[in-house]
C-alpha cells in the first residue's frame, strides 16, 4: 500500500502490534454500507463515473456476500477491515477499485465506520434493556403486595414490598435507555469526507453520504471529525452505568439466595453446582454480572486514558478504541440478558421475605409517626420516645407489637391502644402512599404506567 | 441524635471516619432552600402549623445570614451540614425545630442537597464552556487563514489553518455543553418526600416542594430516590470527558511552545519560571490543564467503584459520593478557566508555523489529487506515483515544487505544468472546501454560525 | 523569584492553578531535613563556609520551630514549600541564604522530600497493619474451634471456624505488608543533586547526603531521578490492594451484621444510629471502609493517568503527585484504624453461627470423602451419590443427618452406620486438618506462629 | 457434573456467561502439571494407588500431546479447561479418571494453574525487559557524548546527551524488572490441596506438591488460598508502571520524529505510510505503545473493581480475573518488543539534535553557575542577573556567547571574559559530572556498570 515510499517491508512484531484486522473485521457490514453511500456519491457529483460506480458497487456486494458466508479473511499484511475489503475490491474488479479512495481516508472511513457500528450496539442495548424493564414489571406487578424488609445500611429499615424494589431497577434503566439515546443522538453526525483531516478539494457532497447512511447531518470541523472519539466514550459511560446498576441487583440476588436470607430461589437454569459440594446450587450469572462491571468499567477507563493528551488530528493510538468498545458491548448484552433471566426466573419466597420483615423492628418509624400525629410531639422527641421502646423490647427479645401498654405508657403516657394499629408490616407498608412511596397502590399505579408506556398488555 | 439508642458515644477513629461535615459543608445553602421548601410543604398540607413553619424559616433564614458571615462551624459531633443546621435551629427556636424533620429522612434531604448542588454546577461549567468558546472563535476569526501544518501521528500530513484547528475545540466543547446538559436534565427530578426508603404516611405534597426547588417532577420510586447517584456519575463522566479535551489542547501547547516548533508564545501571566534555570519560561498552566485530567478520572473511576455492587436503599459508603464530585468540579473549573486565559492570551507566531507547513511535503496529496483529477487516474495509482516524486525530492533534500518538470514527467508522462498551481500551501488550504474543510471560507463560515450562535458581534 | 524574566506578574487563575503550597506544605518536615543535609554537605565540600552553612542551619532550624508552632503559612505567590521556606529564610539570615541552593534545583528538592515523606508512610501503614494483624490473631485465637458456615458464591459450602476465616486476613495483611516493604525497599534511593535534570558541576558529595538522609545510595541517573514517581504509584499500588483487602472484610461485616444473619454485632462505638428510624444501628465504620477504597483505588488511577505520556525530564503535570499520594494515606489510616477497632470490637454471636453452619447440607462433601475414603468409590461418582442424597433430604425440609440408613443405603447400598460419625459440623471440621485447613488444631498452630512473629504474649 | 443435583439444564445465555474455556484453555500447560503433581502425591501418601495414579498420569500425558497438536477442544457444556480435561481424561481411561478429583476443587486448581501462569509470564516479561535494557546500554554507548537539548516543561532547560537520556530508561527498566521480581517472590506459595475452601481431611502432603511444582512453600490459610488474587494484581500493577515508562518513551520517540523537532528517524520496518498521503512516514509502533498503556491500565483497573467487596471464599466474579490478565500480559509483550525493535533501530540525528541544544539558552545555568563559583555571588543573586543578560540576548535574537563582554560586564561587573568557557554545550555537558550527571565520562561509567549486570561484552 505505501510500498512507493519504503524501502523495507515491516518486520514480524509491527506486523502484530500494527494490524487490527483481528478485531476491527467486525466493522465489515458498516464498511460495506459507508463505501457504498460514497462512491454512489462520487458519481451523483460525477467524481466516478456511472459505470465505475456501478462496477464498484457490485464488487462490493460480491465481497459482503462472501463475508456473509465465509467471514472475513485475517491477512495481517492487509492491516485492517478498509485494506482488506479494498484489496479484493481490486481483484474482483481491477484498477478501477482504486477510484473507490478517491476524497476520502482511512481517517474518516474508519470514524464513519465506527459511529454506525456503536449507533446500532446503542439501539441493540435499548432494546435489551427495555426487555429487562419488562421482565421488572412482571415480577413487580404480581408482588406489588409482597411484603420484605427494606434495608438501608444491610439493617432492616422499614418494610417495603418486592414490586417496590423491583421498580426501582426499572427506574434505574429507564435513566439508562435515556443515557444511551443521548449518546446515539450525539454521535448521529456523519464525519465521511473529512478525509485525512482537512476535507478534501474534490467536490463533493456530504448531505448526501450523511443521508444515505441515516446521520442527522454531516459534521462541522474535519479535524474533529477524524481526532474525535466521543461517541466511544459516550456509549462506554453509558455502559458502566449500566452495568453499576446491574451490580447492584446482582448483589442483592446473590445474598437473598444465600441461606440465611433464603428470599429467592435462582432458576436452574442461571445456576451451577460445584465440582466438589454436592449440595451446591450456586448464583453464578449473578456472580458474573457483578464481576463484568469491572470489566465494563475497564474498558472506559482504558479508552478514556488512551485518548488523554493526544494531539490532533488522528494518532495511531486511536487503534485502541475498537477493542475495549467492542468488549464492553458483548459482556453488556451478556449481562442484561442474563438478569432478564433472572428476573424473569427467580421464585420469590414470599414466606421468607415477610417472617424476615417482623424482625428487626422495622415498623418503628411507624410509632414514632404515630406520637408526632396523634399526640402532636415534635418529630425528634418521637424519635427519642422510640428508641427507649425499642430498647425495651430488644432487651427482652420481644417484638413492638409484644410490649403491653404498660409498657409503652411507662414510656410516654401519651401512648394509647390505637397505637397497635400502626406496628404491623402490613400497616406500615399501606401507610406509605405518598407519591412513590411503598404502598401496593402506589406500587401498582406505577406499574400500570409502566406496562403503558412499554406497550404491555393491561 | 440517637442517644435513646446507644450505651457509648462514638470513638474519635469513628467521629474521624464518619464526619462529612468537613465537606459536606459545602451544601449549606442548598440545605437550607431544601429545609425552607420542605416546611412550607408541611404547613400548607396541615401537618406543621403556619406559626411553627413561620418560626422554622425565620430561624433558618438567621443561620443562613450566619453562615454567609462566619462559615459553617465544623462540629464532628453534629456529623454533616443537616444535623449541624439542625442543632442549630433547636437553639434558636426551641424544641418546635423537631418538627422540620417530619415526614423526611437525612436520606431524602441530602439527596435533594446534592443534586440542587450538581444542577448548579452543570449551570457553571455550560457558562464556563461558553466562555471558552467564544476565546476560540474569536482566535479562529483572526487565524481563520494562517497557514500551519495539520500533523496526523504528529507528522506533517496537509496544511490547515489555525482558525481551522481552534475550530475543531469549539466543536469539542460544543458536545460538552451538550452532555452537561443531558446530565442537567436527567437529573432534575426531586426525591424530597421519599424519606428514608419507603416514603411516607404524611399526606405530603411532593409537586409543591419539586416545583419550589425547581425540579421538573418529583421522583418515581422512593427506593430509587434514596439510592441514586446517577446525577453524580453524569456530571463526572461529563466532566471526564471534558478533561480529555482539554488534555488534547494542553498537550498541543506545550508542544506549540517548545522551541523546535515555536508556534506559539504563551502570555507571561499563564508561565512561571525555573529555580535554577534562568531562561526557563514553562507552559505551566497547560501542564497542569493536562495534569488535572488524571485527577478528574480519578475522581469518576473513584465514586464508580465506589457504588459498584451497593444493595438498596442507601449504604454509608456512599457518603464517599461528595469529595470527588467537589474536587472534580473545582479542577474542571480551574482548566476552562485556564485554557480560556491561554486562548485568549496565546500570540500565535504565524511566520513559524507557515514555514513548517512548508517542510514535510504536505501538499503531495495534492500532487496525488491533481493526478486524479486532471489525468483520470485511479487514486492508487496517483498515490504511488506521488510516492515515487516524494522520495525523489526528499532524496535530494528538496521540497515538491523545487522538482523540476522533467523530473515529474520522468516519473510519471501524464503530469504537466500546471500541477505546480497546486503545490502551494496557499493553494493546497484553499482547495480543501468541502463541508467543514480548512479552507479559509469555509472556516470564516464556520466561525460566524458560530459567533451567532454565542450571540457574539458579528 | 523570575522577576530578571518577565514583565507582567502571575495573574489569578495561574496563582491559584500554579500554587501547590496548600497541599504540599505537609511535606515541611522533609524539606527542613533535605535543606539540612544539603548545606550541610556543601558546607563539608567548600561550596559555601562553615560559617555560612551554621547561619543557614540555625535559620532553618527556627523556621521548622515556627512551622511546627504557627503552623505553615499559605502565600499563593509564594508557589510551594520550598519557596515559602527559602523566603522566610531570607528574611531570617539575609542575602545568605540564597547560598542553599546552590547546586540542586526544585526538581530534585521536590523528588527528595517526597521519597521521605512516602517512606515515613510505608512505615506508618506498615505499623498501622501489624495492629489490625495483632487484633486479627487475638480474636482467631478466641475463635479458633467457632463454628460457622463457610462460604463459597455466598452459599453454604462447608463448616470452618471464624478463627480460620480471621486467619485469612491475616495472611492478605501480610502481603501488604511485604508489598509495602518493598516500596519502601525500591524507593529508598536519594535523587538530592540531580539538579533541574542534568546532575550539577559543583564537587559535590551525593553519598554523604544520601546517608544522613537514611537513603541507601544515591540515585543513578539525574534524568531520571527528577522525572520519576515510581515511588508514589508503589505506595498507591500497596494502598489500593490493602484496601481492597479490607473491603472483602468490610462487605463481610456488613452482612454478619444484618439481621437474616446475625453473626456479629458491631460495637456501638463504631455504628451509627438514623435520623429517622429509631432502631437502627447501623455498622457506619465498616461500610466508610468499603466506600473508601473507590477513592484510594481513584487516587492511584488519579496519578497512573496523569504520568502517562509525559516526556522527560520534570512536567508540571507531576505536581499532581501529591494531592492523590496525601488522600490515599490518610484515608487507608482510617480505614487500618477502623477495621482494627471493629476487629478488636465485634462480638461474635456463636450460637447463630452455629445454627447457620447446620443449614444447607455444609457436610455433603464429608459424605462424598467418606464414600470415598471407606467405599473407594472415585470421587466423582461419590459426588454424584451424595448429590442424590441432598436432594431427597431437601425434598424433605430435613438434615442430611436426619436421613435414615435405610433411606441412604436405597440410595447406595455401600453406605453404612459409620457415616453419621462423618456428617457432624463438629466432625467436618475437625477432619480438615490439612496444613491450612479449618480444623482448630490447624488453626491454632497458625495463630501460635503468628504471635510469636508479631511478638505478642504466647 | 452437577446432573445428580439440578432438574433443569443450563440455558443457552447462561452456558455463554458462565463458560470460561473460550479464554481460560490458555492454562492447559499449568492445568496439566499441576494434576500430574497432584495424583503422584495421592500415591505417595496411599490415597489412590500407585496403579490409578500411573494410568492417570499416562491419561494426562496423552491429553497433553493431543493439545499441543490440535489444540483445546471449546465445548462450553464442558465449561472450564479443569472439566475439558477431566472429561477427555475419563474418555482415555474410564472411571478411574474420578480418583483425579480427589482432595482437591476446582478452587484450589484454578488458583494453583494461574500462579503457575503468572509466574512463567513475569520470568517472560523480565526476559523482555532485559532485552530492552540491553538495547537501551548499546545505544546509550554509541551516544554518550552525543548533545541534545535536555528538556523541562518541554522546554530546553540544559545541554544533556542521548546516552545519558537512554540511561534513564535503563534505571526505570530495572525497576520494572525488581517489581516483577517482587510480584514472583510473592507468588510462589502453592495453594494446591487447600480444596473448596477448608483444606481436606484426605492425609495429604502439600508439601511434595508444592516442591514438584517449584513453589517455595505451601500456603498457609485454605480460605485465603481460593480467594485472593493478589498475585494477579500485582503482575498486573507492575505491567502497568511498566507500560507507562514505555508511555513515556514512546511519547519522546513521536515528538522527536516530528518535522520541527527531527531528533530521530524511526526504521522504516516499525513505521507505516498512509493511505492518503504519500509523503508520509508515521511512527506507529511507537503510538501503538503509548495507546496500550490505556488498556493495560484498564486491565488492572478491571480486575481491582471486580475484587472490590467480594466476600470469602471464592465467588464466581473471579473467574473475571483471567481474561485482563491475558491481555495486559499479551499487550505488553508486545510493547517491549517493539519498543526494543525502535531503540535498536532509530537513527539518531545529531546533528538536528546539537543545533536544537544550542537554541532557547540552555548555558544559562551555567553562566549562573559560573557567578557563583567564580565570583562567589549567592545563587538566587546569580539566577537573578543571568536573567537579565537572557532577557538582553532574547531582545537582540542573540545566544548568550554572542553578547559582547561590554554587555555582559554592563549587567554585572564582576564577570570576565573566563566566562566565555562556561557557555558552550560542550563544557556545559562536560561540566555536569556529579554522581549520575549528564557528563559523557559519567555516563560511559554507567554504561559500562551496566553491561556487566547484563552479562554483556565490555
Amino acid at each position: 500500500m505505501w510500498g512507493g515510499r519504503f524501502a523495507e517491508g515491516p518486520s514480524a512484531i509491527m506486523r502484530e502490534i500494527n494490524a487490527s484486522i483481528p478485531f476491527d473485521k467486525a466493522l465489515w457490514r458498516q464498511d460495506i454500507a459507508a463505501s457504498k453511500a460514497h462512491v454512489a456519491m462520487l458519481a451523483a457529483c460525477d467524481i466516478v463515473s456511472d459505470d465505475d460506480a456501478g462496477t464498484i458497487i457490485g464488487g462490493l456486494e460480491t465481497i459482503a456476500s462472501e463475508y456473509d458466508t465465509d467471514g472475513v479473511p485475517e491477512d495481517w499484511d492487509l492491516e485492517d477491515i478498509h485494506m482488506t475489503t479494498e484489496a479484493r475490491l481490486a481483484e474482483l474488479v481491477g484498477p478501477v477499485a482504486g477510484r473507490l479512495h478517491t476524497a476520502r481516508s482511512r481517517n474518516d472511513q474508519v470514524a464513519t465506520d465506527f459511529r454506525l457500528w456503536v449507533r446500532d450496539t446503542c439501539d441493540a442495548m435499548i432494546d435489551g434493556l427495555k426487555g429487562l424493564q419488562r421482565a421488572l414489571v412482571s415480577r413487580a406487578g404480581e408482588h406489588a403486595a409482597s411484603i420484605m424488609p427494606g434495608f438501608t445500611h444491610l439493617q432492616t429499615a422499614q418494610p417495603v414490598t418486592m414490586g417496590h424494589h423491583l421498580m426501582a431497577y426499572y427506574e434505574m434503566a429507564a435513566r439508562d435507555i435515556s443515557r444511551l439515546e443521548d449518546a446515539r443522538r450525539r454521535l448521529n453526525q456523519c464525519p465521511l469526507g473529512s478525509a485525512a483531516l482537512a476535507g478534501t478539494g474534490f467536490p463533493i457532497d456530504r448531505e448526501m453520504t450523511a443521508q444515505a447512511l441515516g446521520f442527522d447531518v454531516p459534521t462541522a470541523n474535519s479535524l474533529d471529525s477524524v481526532s474525535d472519539r466521543d461517541f466511544a466514550l459516550d456509549f462506554l459511560g453509558a455502559a458502566s452505568q449500566c452495568a453499576l446498576h446491574l451490580s447492584r441487583l446482582a448483589e442483592e440476588m446473590v445474598i437473598w439466595a444465600s441461606q440465611p436470607f433464603g428470599f429467592i430461589r435462582m432458576p436452574d437454569t442461571l445456576s451451577t453446582g460445584s465440582s466438589i459440594m454436592p449440595q451446591k446450587k450456586n448464583p453464578d450469572a449473578a456472580e458474573l454480572v457483578r464481576g463484568h462491571t469491572g470489566r465494563i468499567v475497564g474498558c472506559q477507563m482504558s479508552l478514556m486514558m488512551t485518548m488523554k493528551g493526544l494531539p490532533l488530528a488522528y494518532s495511531k493510538d486511536m487503534q485502541d478504541d475498537k477493542p475495549p468498545v467492542f468488549e464492553a458491548a458483548h459482556l453488556l448484552q451478556l449481562c442484561i440478558a442474563a438478569m432478564t433471566g433472572m428476573v424473569d426466573g427467580a421464585e420469590f419466597r414470599t414466606g421468607r421475605m415477610r417472617e424476615a420483615a417482623e424482625l428487626g423492628y422495622a415498623t418503628a418509624t411507624d410509632l414514632a409517626d404515630w406520637l408526632v400525629r396523634e399526640a402532636d410531639i415534635p418529630f425528634r422527641e418521637a424519635h427519642h420516645i422510640t428508641g427507649a421502646a425499642v430498647k425495651l423490647a430488644e432487651s427482652r427479645g420481644q417484638s413492638l407489637e409484644a410490649l403491653s401498654l404498660d409498657d409503652l405508657t411507662a414510656i410516654d403516657a401519651r401512648i394509647d391502644e390505637r397505637v397497635y394499629r400502626a406496628l404491623s408490616v402490613e400497616a406500615s407498608v399501606a401507610a406509605r402512599n405518598s407519591h412513590g412511596g411503598t404502598a401496593p397502590d402506589e406500587v401498582n399505579k406505577r406499574v400500570a404506567e409502566a406496562r403503558k408506556a412499554l406497550g404491555m398488555k393491561e
